[in-house]
């Protein structure tokens, strides 16, 4: 298990960011937040126009949420086909390792993003930007490779652009304009609509919307829900048997609690622009502890979704192994639950 | 490979107890026995009535063996099915990582089971119990969660139970009763009657009885076997491509040589309650040197049961190939085996 | 990502090697090449009737190619099927791991094979020879076993033979005689013939023959290809998303450039009898230095094959991406890729 002393909240939308030619961003991996082992994750911001320049991760996968505003995505796969996508708020991409991408702004506004990686040791160095690439080596093997003069190689970025500034693309194109509402007929290869799909509705407690390989297939390696909670609500004690967990606080407040077994509890305050971590089979809760309604990004690394709630569970098993097991007399609690609770309302 | 100088033996039964309520358990992860890495084992045993609690495991399968007596068990799967069963002498268990349940003795005499893992850094602090779950959290999660008042979370346990005595289940019910016969048809989604099964006879030598994934589907990352071997004999030199192997030595007097390549070569004595390790291709062998029937559970790291015995092997290669490979000149030596032994009786 | 500091380059052929009774076998490990995680390898020579005596691997499988010489190999497999195959020069072999084989030259002539484990741990102390198994146990327990006398046993060689003078066998049996030209048809369950498929023809460039899980279907763990290249021509920036690339330089001289992220590069210069490493998801390109035809065997870490080439993934973008992402003026360069270009011949 992780070592208990280890913090599972890190104040993500805090950290000194990275930025140039309007990119903006910041990532925590292991090494920043030490107990994130299998997930690591980044808030990237795009001006207008700006792109993250062509590149690809050497050891992870990404999945990415757009929070605000617009972007396309361009990939090359290896058997050789390669796709251009727009996403908008609520929209997931995947894009597998090691496939070479590029996310550039569309719209007339930032377009803000959560990217997960399945692998908490994702860093910069195993990022690989294709400006990167062709400034490392010998000027005459770029030549060779692109058909080019020494003298055009020169005018090349002589090192790693990471982000490039450039002209927001011809709105009138078919293909570039928003789509006028949120269509879950618009499902491509890499895109998945997450905010068109119904989500599961608690009535006076929340809703909960889910994406995992099922639904979204390229997305082998990773699923992804979105959760919004009114004020006072419990998501209830639960575990996830197959996948760690990774939270992103969009809006409101939370108290997030983890238990790590032999009585070692950490609970923590969270607030927008924080990120979570929970350790896979680790027990834990989120309850809205403010007055608005709470809205969370929750990434898991596998591609199957599996969650055990406590109220499924206990509700699960004959009345006489619950009273033996809490050492209760027959009858002494009759409120135990009797079905999945999933979550609570503030009572 | 694992280093020559670790040894292959470790005397579980003669470790220390964890005992309270009518339950004593003995367990081995890598810390205590270091040779274990890939497989952990645990004796356990209950007085009647007795409940090992609601619990999950974090990063571990768990595969069970019942020596004596007889258990019901509960589990929840993630999709929100739940079963029991119950289990008698010689029947076989498998749990998957991660999913929540129970065990409670249900006869009259004490239950003894052996547990093992598929990970040895299994271990309590990655095994998390319902009742510790419950204490850790503030009383207010609990309350809100589970549908009490405070002053009933503060009539449940305040730490976790592990061990909880409590009633025989009434016997009188048709599932708690014990089945008159072993009977193979009784197969259910997590148990297999491995006694009921029609062993693989060596005539004068012994018998083995083996499940796979192949005969109980769920144990997908598991399989076992049960062996009894007449005194002098022989289970042949071999090795098992695919797996570590975890051994409980539950009668008699054994031999068991490990060889690790380049020479080293490891053997002890093993005596009924103690367990030995075998890691994945190391060749080895075990001989019944008591003068009693010897009895031994076997388990193994993966699904699928692969075994490459040396007689099979040599007897599998042209005579000319045998020859060069052991500077024999042609018709030295005419008794290599021909064919595979498996176990050799005494000669 | 592998520290930037790393040597890619390991000269094999200059390692001092292991000898006797006809074997000469070089073997490169990740202790002997630190960058060679992944993937190690072997170069190995026998004499005409000399064996790589029945061995097995614990931890990785085998993948070999025929440089000169032919031989014969036996193999078990765990279900009990046993195989003999013939190989000549450009044939390839697969053994899953812990499969029990052995190898012998079969012609006049010395045959010399290079061998490919998909495990950069590969060591001898993990290899496990049948002479080394049959001296370390008790001579008892190989008399109980092989059904010989204690006197017999004393015959038998009393330490691992690692290599076996014998005679070579009778070349006028059918399946020991060459095969009179290479035929894709004769593909065996683990024999692929690799020099008789049709290359990939790049005109004026060179040519890759390429094999994988699909040609080869036992070989799930591993993949190679073999490629030519005329003077000068480059094998184009590429790198590999889901594989370790392991490199043997038969015949030429060549640069190999590796590519690491944020501006860390390292080059070396190939010549024959030199082994190059490439780790998974890093770029780099491969250079015809000399004024021969470079001749490179390759071996992956995955059955499947996947490679990104630069010229493809520039070409797959549309026009406005590249020209932001090089911060070009429109119109600037128009000589960039338009399609994949895989080796480019000298200009």
């Amino acid at each position: 298990m992780a070592n208990p002393n280890l913090s599972f909240k890190y104040e993500l939308e805090k950290k000194a960011p990275r930025t140039n030619d309007g990119g903006i961003t910041r990532g925590a991996s292991v090494t920043d937040f030490p107990a994130s082992i299998g997930i690591a994750g980044v808030s990237m911001r795009l001006a207008p126009g700006s792109m993250r320049e062509m590149h690809w991760h050497a050891n992870a996968a990404e999945w990415g949420y757009v929070i605000t505003g617009a972007c396309r995505t361009t990939i090359l796969h290896p058997d050789g086909t390669s796709y251009i996508d727009y996403f908008y708020p609520g929209d997931i991409w995947y894009f597998p390792k090691g496939y070479g991408h590029s996310i550039q702004a569309i719209s007339d506004e930032e377009c803000h993003f959560i990217l997960i990686f399945d692998n908490g040791d994702f860093s910069e160095d195993h990022t690989f930007s294709v400006t990167d690439f062709v400034s490392s080596v010998p000027p005459e093997i770029a030549a060779q490779n692109l058909g080019l003069t020494l003298e055009e190689v020169a005018k090349l970025p002589q090192k790693e652009a990471y982000f490039a500034a450039g002209p927001v693309p011809d709105p009138s194109t078919t293909l570039a304009s928003a789509r006028s509402e949120a269509d879950i007929s618009l499902v491509s290869m890499h895109r998945y609509p997450l905010h068109a799909q119904q989500p599961r509705i608690v009535p006076g407690g929340g809703t909960q919307r889910l994406v995992t390989s099922k639904e979204f297939p390229i997305s082998t390696t990773m699923s992804g829900s979105f959760i919004e909670m009114q004020p006072g609500t419990l998501r209830e004690m639960h575990w996830h048997p197959n996948a760690d967990e990774w939270q992103y606080f969009i809006e409101g407040q939370a108290e997030m609690g983890v238990f790590l077994a032999q009585g070692n509890f950490v609970k923590d305050q969270f607030n927008a622009g924080d990120v979570g971590y929970v350790p896979m089979g680790a027990g834990h809760y989120i309850k809205n502890t403010g007055d608005t309604v709470l809205k969370i990004l929750l990434g898991f690394n596998s591609g199957i979704y599996q969650s055990v709630d406590l109220s499924e569970w206990i509700s699960s098993n004959p009345k006489d192994v619950v009273e033996t097991n809490f050492s209760l007399p027959p009858g002494e609690i009759d409120e135990f639950p009797t079905g999945k609770i999933f979550m609570k309302p503030k009572n």
